[in-house]
């Protein structure tokens, strides 16, 4: 069998000492590798590249289409971007993949049944980074969910699954409050789920669902989540797991996956021979399944069940009374290495099947190209900077302001303040920032608009000596509404 | 003394037998109140009024200024408002306050010892419902966050921490990756904390902090949080404290509160005699120390705590072995009736203190009034609808046709996808929706840009039968950009 050719980074902090060590473990376990190193981190960084990666590296990355990478350091201050963000979007890793399991009694925890896998949107989100600052006391950031972008994840959840001999798929979302946005996802979820019939499919609001995760973790299998909720709730799972310096994780696109551990450089660390190889090293396991190693993975992982079982750990995991041994990072390897062969006798040995041993029928594309829908413009919202020094009550003042720009056929139907209708007809006990929507629609019922009346809209806005600041179109999508009411209206 | 008027709303379900126990136990311990009785909820809904409370019910709230409401249902289906979100907003109640106290060892939980608050901010970010659809693929939410928001917050939970004797806030937010939102809300805690000497303030960002908040919340007192992180990990807090079941909750505004359990209205255990009344009490306890009858409030309180320590207990909380005896809604209020006067042995007992035996020095407002900064125009983003049957690589082609309509002084300095710079120089693994970013600036490098440069570049969007969807304007703040680089600009 020919070796398949992965990129790999050493970084930064105790970045090196790990690689090292994992390489080492599944290098003895069989890995049919062949290494292409490149630089990423620090050293880049500070050489004048604020992405942290020099051009270069990408070649190896769009050759290999593998990354197993180590922890890197961004210098503080002075404008560097994250490597992580970056390396994601631009290859675009839409896919987090979390495996928290627990080592009771091997390694202390709260939750001795634990083995959940968190399936996170990787692009989207209000992590797309857009934010915007129109008047002086409010900040803006854009939350993007795309069809698409849900799709390849949930996909990706219920193959995942598929392959991995999981019984359940959860999906956390808060689409009792975000209808449109987070409403899409759960759409999209039910309709995918149907394609698995195999697989147990249910859904809780994120807000429930985080608490059950977090005091009953043994309840749940696969969570895939979109972009936030995801990192918020992959880190409440690896640390309840156990600890965040044995969890391992993959971020999974549609040509180039990257594989890593789930912790930082730990730059005090450096250098002592001190930190836990784990977390790379079970990053190195996703890895080797990935690229149908399956099985190296599994000798490799088995020996590792077994080192920990048998009470070699390194200091952060360490504890008297259960731990036997305390080793350093080379040490740790080396004892892996020795039980290469080995299955552990308490917790439950892994088995990773084949890519050629999933039979998988009828697999649909991992996103749908559908018929556009009829899509019509009903209306806009403009925003606008307005501040007469008054938090209450000054939604008449302003409403009777705009109202003096209705005409060529366009009337205006609300205001609203952060999404609370002040007019008409507002309370007086809604507090008001200097950031206003005033919302326009047609004279006539149910009749469209043309972004022509809108331009002419936003002159009259502009003549009248008001700030518009934004603005957002109205559409319906086969007659359905694409847009939310103001709470009020 | 004189009594206190507040309004009270038995509501649904389990509703009415726990607010009957909870008003109950109050009286008895000498509650001077006087009740003004409302209908909310269900029978309101299905009478047609959409918002689940009726009109002359806002008379009374604003009368008494303190609301102790029981859970409600809300009906399914046809379009019915969350009443809770509509007063909330309405009312302008900005604070959720939530204590989540693990009552170890007569009440089962993992973490004995745990007494935390959330405060919640609870009027702004994705919540405050603004969403879009404005092409096939994509919907879009706005998180608004805005200074006074973050000040009326950050300040409520130094004040509460002062008033209650807590030694530490603790903020968390995500401004590594929201740098703009997020990133003011960081900014007004440092400033606030500043005000605060007294009380230990430190910050994590969310993820690692709602890590450390589910596996060891000892280590936490007071948390601050904007809406959505709050939403969720006030769930989790609850929840992992040992039951939902047992946690109160207050809704601060400026001029009106309401109280009430976190819990929901249970329609099947209702009628029973089987709900336990003590998180719409514990939401009666709140009430009745903002309305500076701590007097009271302390000992009821002390007499549930001691009820609970006796192991007389509610079937959701009853446990062989811990437990002495399990009892219905009414007999647990005698039997706290019964330990009125008396105080816990092993849990703390509670002290409260009288509004006017709190020195408060200098207070200040709850919100700044702040001189406006320059605000200047430097551009804009318009957003286009726009598809050519292409994920990848078609940020050439857009860019090309978008660039055309430079002129007028404005030119295209990027157009992004999903946040991700796709041109110039994009790189052919981004995924790309059909919903694209052209940011437009000067033509000269510094140079300001009027309204009417942009009227007129969406003219020239509209004459090249471009389908313009949203724009964002680019400004700066005291010569600094209000607006962030696309990733990889």
């Amino acid at each position: 069998m020919s070796n398949t050719a992965i990129t790999v980074a050493h970084g930064d902090g105790i970045g090196p000492e790990i690689m090292e060590a994992t390489l080492h473990i599944i290098k003895e376990a069989g890995a049919r590798i062949d290494i292409d190193t490149i630089e990423i981190g620090e050293k880049v960084y500070l050489s004048g590249n604020s992405a942290g990666i020099a051009p270069e590296s990408w070649d190896s990355l769009r050759r290999t289409k593998v990354f197993l990478k180590a922890p890197i350091t961004t210098p503080q201050g002075g404008g560097f971007k994250s490597l992580n963000v970056t390396v994601r979007k631009t290859l675009g890793l839409y896919a987090n993949i979390r495996p928290c399991v627990s080592y009771h009694p091997f390694v202390r925890t709260k939750h001795p049944v634990m083995d959940l896998v968190i399936v996170r949107e990787n692009e989207e989100d209000t992590y797309a980074g857009i934010e915007y600052r129109q008047t002086d006391m409010v900040e803006l950031c854009l939350k993007l969910i795309s069809r698409p972008g849900c799709e390849k994840i949930v996909r990706y959840a219920f193959e995942y699954a598929v392959k991995n001999n999981r019984k359940k798929v959860t999906a956390f979302m808060k689409d009792n409050i975000m209808k449109q946005t987070d409403g899409l996802f759960h759409k999209v979820f039910d309709e995918i789920a149907a394609e698995y019939p195999g697989i147990e499919a249910d859904h809780w609001i994120v807000d429930i669902g985080a608490a059950k995760m977090a005091d009953t973790p043994e309840n749940f299998d696969v969570i895939v989540m979109q972009n936030l909720y995801g990192d918020i709730l992959s880190d409440v799972a690896a640390q309840i797991a156990g600890s965040v310096g044995l969890a391992g994780s993959a971020n999974i696109g549609e040509h180039i996956s990257m594989f890593e551990a789930i912790h930082g450089s730990a730059p005090r660390r450096a250098g002592q021979n001190l930190a836990n190889p784990s977390g790379l090293f079970l990053g190195a396991i996703l890895m080797l399944v990935h690229i149908n190693q399956p099985d190296v993975a599994e000798l490799a992982h088995n020996a590792w069940l077994r080192t920990i079982e048998d009470g070699i750990h390194t200091y952060d995991i360490f504890k008297e009374g259960t731990s036997k041994e305390k080793v350093g990072t080379k040490e740790f390897a080396a004892a892996v290495v020795k039980r290469i062969g080995q299955k552990p006798e308490t917790l439950k040995a892994v088995k990773y099947k084949k890519t050629e041993e999933i039979a998988v029928a009828d697999r649909k594309p991992i996103y749908s190209i559908r018929e556009p829908q009829k899509k019509e413009l009903v209306g806009v919202d403009v925003f606008v900077g307005w501040w007469n020094g008054e938090f209450y009550g000054a939604g008449n003042a302003i409403g009777a302001e705009i109202e003096k720009l209705n005409g060529d056929g366009l009337k205006l139907v609300m205001v609203s303040n952060r999404g609370t209708k002040v007019y008409p007809k507002g309370l007086p006990d809604t507090f008001c920032v200097d950031h206003w929507r005033c919302r326009f629609m047609s004279e006539k019922e149910n009749a469209l608009v043309s972004h022509k009346q809108i331009i002419n809209l936003l002159s009259r806005f502009n003549d009248a000596g008001l700030d518009f600041i934004k603005t957002e179109h109205l559409y319906n999508f086969d007659g359905k509404p694409g847009y939310s009411l103001g709470q009020g209206q």
